[in-house]
């Protein structure tokens, strides 16, 4: 048995290459990254991580450092449904939601890690095992980028490889959004896979209203129209709308996706692997996905999530956003001609810069 | 304008005077108490809390102590509806529900007894004022008591005022639950009022099957039959079960108790001030309540809680239970024949003994 014997946390805070604009998270500056480091009686190494837009980093910090080692050193590192069932009631009355998954969905990150490793596994086929080559696109965080450096920056990612762009809504006034999305269509022809992504800035009403407004740029999802709190509506926005609605990134639960799915209320269910729950919930959003007969798209940390997409046929595309974590990874996430490949070293095969995310410790 | 100066955080572990046991928690022998003192430059200062069942205090203290000060020193301290959506969307990324909730309605409490103190109004006054007279209930944490002893605690209660009473059910086999209520019932007398809490322990058809066995016992409600994820599984309790429903203390938002209301999910909405959202949400849930026709019950923390109820139409029974708080408190909530008298000193009139807190700081 793989018995855990130690679990290290890791706070640090990432200066962003250039800054990042969005309809509710204003300006970026930084982005905080949590690891976690777990190790076996055997040696073995899995590692896990998370992060956030720039805040509450330590509250993730503080529940990794002070609340997981009790609970978990000692255990099987092979029973993670055991594990995760666990730490999710020990932490529940203190924790349901929040930072609290954010560090568990990186514990769980680890433990698959460590379990591909010792299976001499690459993640992906542990995980079922589908197609390595998965479709993904661009994700721009660009709201108040002025067009001229848009459309640079749609150049850029195309000589990159991506063959689908994401592009940032929820502008002051929708008349700006319209001429924006006109534009980059325009630049990108017809057929070319477009999303655009209102971060949770509208009401329910002003939603439908973009939708209808957007309908005629073909657009493959409108993301996260509203607040994720709201099912009805997005139910609504979904029904009235007449657009593909893709939704998911500040879910936190596998009941919330449940609902938000047997709702009727998304497209496009959009999990992210580093705040949902981890690996483990994850795949269950996305079966649950495949039984209502949806596809599965995701949100961020596109270094670990290319597995859970490879796994599974009913992927969509994987976002390529990293806030520029490449720097820190030893072999950053292959892209080729509109597709991310994933890797088939054993595990997630993400080897960290150690030495040089110590000169960025919190 | 009574501008925030500063804002200090304490973190406690308190010994709990007895063991306390229910069906999803097990045994809590010391439970974590998260305070704020926030102060005006006119040094006034209003005082809030929070507490765990024993974990993740840290990271409540680490999102009050890393990430508060430097989004409300400086601000106005009576804007707090504007503070409370500041807090809401700096910290959403890392924070939707969990501890930063916790830390939030910490917060919260802080800036309404020193809106109250401010205004010489006790807080249940400023929140609306109905009747300081509240209806109240013992709630036992008594899963694992022996009968007799539940019995002997149970006149204890008597003893002290209480002319309503709750126990916790949700023991390995139903048969179990049963004879205790029976029990229970029968030294009480029919009528006497009797609640029963199941913390969460049954799926929905184990619930229905045990709300069918508690109805020839009469209670005035079943709480938390099931987890507090699956609003369609309330609604079919509701419906099946035959029990009026209590539930909402591991609800973290207004939107959630939206959910379960509207869906039929719930006849006692039990939001904890504490860890809703703090007075503002609790006002908000208690007043969406009102408007669907339902009564607000509470859960936990009392001395704050007993404002909110006496402040609106709609109250039901509050929860007298405050993990033994009262011996850190100088004047704690009198009981009087089956009443919560709600203090008429300014602001929430609970006054912390520092000096005695500190010999408990983490
Ligand atoms: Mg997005
Ligand atoms: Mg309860």
């Amino acid at each position: 048995m793989p018995k855990i014997t130690s679990l290290e946390p890791g706070f640090y805070r990432i200066p962003l290459p250039e800054l990042l604009t969005d309809s509710m998270h204003g300006e970026m500056r930084a982005f905080e990254l949590n690891t976690v480091r777990v190790r076996d009686a055997e040696g073995a190494e899995g590692v896990g991580y998370t992060f956030t837009v720039g805040r509450n980093g330590a509250a993730i910090d503080a529940t990794l450092a002070r609340e997981f080692p009790e609970l978990v050193v000692g255990e099987d590192a092979d029973l993670i449904e055991r594990l995760w069932q666990k730490l999710w009631w020990a932490l529940h009355y203190g924790g349901r939601g929040g930072p609290t998954v954010l560090a568990l969905s990186a514990f769980d990150i680890a433990l698959w890690d460590l379990k591909a490793k010792r299976a001499e596994l690459p993640l992906w086929k542990l995980l079922g095992g589908h197609d390595p080559r998965v479709p993904c696109y661009a994700g721009g965080i660009d709201l108040l980028l002025p067009l001229d450096a848009l459309l640079r920056q749609t150049d850029a990612n195309l000589e990159r490889g991506f063959r689908a762009i994401k592009m940032k809504v929820g502008r002051r006034r929708l008349a700006e959004d319209v001429e924006r999305v006109a534009a980059i269509r325009e630049h990108l022809g017809d057929g070319f896979p477009l999303m655009v992504d209102a971060n949770m800035k509208w009401t329910v009403d002003e939603a439908i209203r973009a939708a209808r407004a957007f309908q005629r740029f073909d657009p493959v999802w409108l993301e996260e129209p509203i607040v994720p709190d709201d099912v009805a509506g997005h139910a609504r926005v979904v029904k009235e709308g007449g657009l593909p609605i893709a939704a998911g990134e500040n879910l936190r639960t596998v009941w919330e996706f449940k609902q938000l799915i047997a709702t009727g209320g998304v497209t496009y269910p959009e999990p992210d692997v580093t705040n949902c729950g981890g690996i483990t919930a994850f795949m269950k959003i996305a079966h649950l996905a495949e039984a209502f007969g949806l596809p599965v798209t995701t949100h961020g940390a596109h270094d670990v999530t290319v597995h859970c997409l490879a796994a599974v046929p009913n992927r969509s595309y994987l976002e390529a956003h990293g806030f520029g974590l490449d720097r820190y990874i030893a072999e950053p996430l292959r892209i080729e001609d509109g597709f991310a490949i994933a890797p088939d070293r054993p595990g997630h095969g993400i080897a960290f810069d150690w030495k040089g995310l110590e000169k960025v410790r919190t």
